[in-house]
């Protein structure tokens, strides 16, 4: 696993934020299902199925709600 | 993406905190499924399924507590 | 969608409070399925359904989390 | 829906607050689902489905969660 | 149900903590679904199913997210 | 159970953190399921299952929020 892929929990801005909290959501099935060929073959399956799509929003909800949490709101912006 | 679909996540009131919540919702859908073709044949599908609207629902809460902390629950209003 | 539907996140006291987050969880599912009649047809089949009904007290849980949150768990109650 | 049924949040002890936080999962169950005769007939279903039953105790682990915050974690004890 | 079962939150390190997690979890189970005999058979039900662990996964996560909380993280440790 | 598998929440930076989610989220299986020659059947079954690989990730998201809580969101790096 890459070494840098994630240097900090700080972004810029909301819209940055919210990628970032995308991009977790992809590493953590990366990380969890290391093959390639395998993540292709299960993400077509879920193309079809509403219902692991909408357990896809939720855990970019999770990780939204820490990467906000993180960068305090951006209370300042 | 598009640069600019979400400045800020202040709102003014509770109302307007909680339809951003459901625009969330609908965008971490949107962002995981670009294709709005198929985004419209899954939601027929889950129309009809009541197990996924509850999911969708749990998606909402999810985000309308980030959108109420970050706010800090509109608590002069 | 009504304007005025939720005014407020304070509530008196710990028995409105959760009836809030109970309003909170209808009014998830009716936002995201506004339809009245699918939605009678879809409480019809749920009502059946341990699974969903247990998930439904999830969300409720979830709301519930929030409301009291916003009240500062009524401390001077 | 009883007037009364949770007059506080607050619990003497960790024992008490516990028990609270099942009591808080019926209640969500009992006000989604106020017929007796459904709910014992689902909960008889759920008895022997272990997924359910797992789902159950999400919402007590949430619930708990709930009630510890607002105890503060009975720091003082 | 017994009286001490849980008498206070707090662990002398992480490794405790995790441990209580992983007992509150059990309880969540036992509390909800008394019988002894019954709770055998939903046992070696999931042990069979994939989707049933990673579910009592998330509940001990939930938990020990508690936990850490109320130990204040062990930041002095 | 090992007696030092795990002695401190805190990371020195965020990839550590999250690697530290990841190993959290695989002993709460293991700890859940101490036989590993179960484990190493579950875990080819839900290699075929994009639902389960999603909840997976839900669990690894929740116990993210959890490490980079208790490191202050590294808010010095």
């Amino acid at each position: 696993m890459a070494n840098t892929w994630l240097p900090t929990l700080k972004n810029p801005d909301l819209q940055s934020g919210y990628d970032r909290a995308i991009m977790f959501s992809r590493m953590e099935v990366k990380l969890t299902r290391p093959d390639a060929e395998i993540r292709r073959k299960l993400r077509s399956d879920y193309e079809k199925d509403a219902s692991v799509l909408i357990d896809v929003s939720a855990v970019v909800a999770a990780n939204f709600h820490t990467v906000v949490a993180a960068n305090k709101y951006w209370s300042n912006t």
